[in-house]
């Protein structure tokens, strides 16, 4: 029997290859967290030893895949920055999504089951995650994307550990925390913090404030310029790329320091 | 501090949303599964109880998603279909994807270690799936797309079936029963398994010759026109989606039987 | 010299491939209409020679696009209908939309320019048109396509109709005759039509009321099935297509009595 | 009569947006030039006059778009480079492809009509043309598109100079000349035309051998940064643009010179 007959509707499959010589950024988010950290009891506003089953399960990702240069999360979510001239699945968009939110998964899910021997992953809630690709045409942009994120691990946290402050020290319900905050300045909410809380909003762990950062870091390195090479020296380059050391940092990324410090994240 | 000087980057992304009014078939696709099936020691050509694990994880998702009328697999591959009114996600493909390639994940490491309590999944080598989403404008082109799946089941079930059956019945090593299969037809095979292995093609069981159709099944329906139904209604048929059974079958789906006896799946 | 250096650009183009086996609508539009109506002193609120110019373009169109079946215009706007099959550009979206708008364009000025030899088209003032192109995966949403269309139609008309009644008969002022129809119900515009300007809307020409429609005729009309023909069948039943009658109506597309009499539209 | 039972197909309507913060380039070529050439009779390998009215048609559209910073043609082609920041149509593709496809056209005819007074065109054959939308992210890209345009022009014009030549003044046919040049390099191609035609291709016009390069000049240019500016700064600085000056050039653009002369073409 052969398969011509029906083999025509492959033809209504569609790809989007996503646009050489950019970089991509696919952001992997996960899916109704605010009820998964209720089911396994997350402690509040941060829970140290989930982030870092989230730190771990990304850093997985930097194991797996030698395109990843770096990633940047917090909270629930991992931005993973993958090199300009990556041709991983030749850049098709549904291929790199789906199996990025596949791996994240179950690594979140591996990296649970270890960190928590006490409470396993159970089927009635479990952790999935969902993923977009992005592709930025240029160093500039491509900044400011992960400023973006680094601006929005701060709003965040600072509410957060504001409302949980107010409840957990001052004794306050939800609703009065949330009132209490509501149209409050950044300002505002250090202060609050301080007077009505006792906590210097300064104080408060890195990976809480700046979110963690996870980079490729290489000893010596120098330019590459993978036209016009060999596939056995792309081979070379790529394995170099799998064996360099997978560091994770909770710093700023918005200034130049950390970049200039590793000029291969933009080549 | 406001986060509107980065916002800008939101500019970036991109969405496809899925056309309207067509139904979406998304198929999740095993990573590698080849050498998964060696890590984890399948029986060959078929592992019964893997082929339960793909079935319970793919019922599972058909248990999530109500808007899953039917779901088609064999082997590492699962094809979920999608009702024509679906707008699960705004239907955006990558959400669609990714959402789904993360969660048949998870179920599937839950189901295979509830399967198989005496070889967990390890870190070393994890079930990951990709996922495609396609949409087919008519019922005509939507069943070709599922016979072309049932037809490459066979041929591909015929072809292990009978490569397997050399190897362990008649000793031949897997060069030898290559050649003794190359440029054979489907006749051939058959003649070769039943003269050469004993085996009767036609006796094997359904599950592996049809692959697995999982169907939400309905006693008494009635067609359903949503279109200018009020939000209260559509949560009703909803709900009534959620409800209804979720059965397994192994049989043909290329003939009209199985479709005549389900109009739902083509409304 | 070779070209081999430079011609990696090319992976840089992207080509979206519509979607087979659905409805193909290309609507043409004019550009800046408005201000060419007032260059080129257009009578109000309908020009009955522009009109003709506008449909016998289309009907040029029709003539050169044997995929074309029908087409539907009124103002500065027309719609073709490609057939569900047609394989024009291998359905390319921007040589579809380019190459329409390109013919488009340029039958306007021809057809203009012998329509009208005392006011031939001038550089300062160029007819031009954009193009857009939706795919419809069945006949339902595609007649509910074309039923928005007359419609928006006779919205537009008796609007214009009024206003210009006001204006022309009554003496009004352009604000005034805003003023008077601002909120106005259809049966009111019909009111004041008739009391005020002693015109009957339902007196006006068709053409106004209810646009142009152009249709590919055939008089024993079979239906076609164009699956597994052989290429010369296939030439032949484009043959027979490109020697249809090509016809202008002025009529109702809504209801179905247009649609019942030409299966082939929506075969 | 309200609209709104049919505007939901309006949702069937899809959009590209192209990536900012990327060069856009849109490429416009005549459609069937070949038979278009016969028609009119042009000189062979070149005509000079209709390589005029192709110049002036796109010199027409720099004047009709003040985001084109640059064109460059040969043949029946020509491509638009758009500044990078630039917001024409909010990108879209569909738009941007079919206006210019469209404008060009109109502008060819016109153009034509004034330089050919004796052969005006004639609805029997029109000039049309197609267009496609690029994006390049960076500039080392988008100079590798416009050499890989000009080596094109050169590797054509060398053919066609070498085959007429060998028609013309070696009284060969066309098969004869085809079967002379079947596998010539450029260096072959140089010796036939000077020794069988007495023609030395250095000599050959620059218009012919490097195509046409049109340009907005400025005087007196300072970088400009649209970012935070007002919408009267951005006003200015478009309207600076539609002032420029609007030249055409026969040089090289592969070389660095061109480009460094002009930053304003890559800012």
């Amino acid at each position: 029997m052969a398969n011509s007959r029906f083999e025509y509707v492959k033809a209504f499959e569609r790809e989007n290859y996503l646009l050489p010589d950019t970089y991509i950024v696919i952001r992997v988010d996960g899916k109704g967290f605010h009820k998964f950290s209720q089911e396994y009891s997350f402690a509040k506003p941060n829970d140290v030893r989930a982030l870092q089953v989230m730190n771990r399960a990304a850093s997985a990702m930097l194991e797996q895949f030698p395109d990843i240069t770096m990633a940047y999360g917090d909270s629930d979510e991992y931005s993973f920055l993958l090199r300009r001239s990556c041709a991983l699945f030749e850049r098709r968009e549904m291929k790199l999504v789906s199996t990025f939110a596949s791996f994240m998964s179950v690594h979140y899910v591996m990296q649970w089951n270890q960190e928590f021997p006490e409470k396993q992953i159970h089927s009635g809630r479990l952790p999935t995650f969902d993923a977009r690709a992005v592709v930025y045409p240029n160093a500039a942009v491509l900044r400011d994307y992960f400023s973006w994120r680094q601006v929005d691990c701060h709003i965040n946290n600072l509410y957060n550990t504001s409302f949980w402050g107010l409840v957990q020290k001052c004794g306050m319900s939800g609703q009065e925390a949330e009132q209490a905050l509501s149209g409050t300045l950044a300002a505002d909410k250090n202060e609050i913090l301080f007077s009505r809380c006792g906590i210097n909003y300064n104080n408060e762990p890195e990976m809480f404030k700046k979110g963690s950062i996870i980079v490729r870091e290489y000893e010596d390195w120098t330019p590459v310029d993978e036209k016009g090479m060999t596939p056995r020296q792309k081979q070379r380059v790529q394995k170099r790329r799998s064996k360099a050391e997978i560091k994770v940092y909770h710093e700023d990324i918005i200034k130049d320091g950390f970049w200039d410090a590793r000029p291969w994240l933009l080549e």
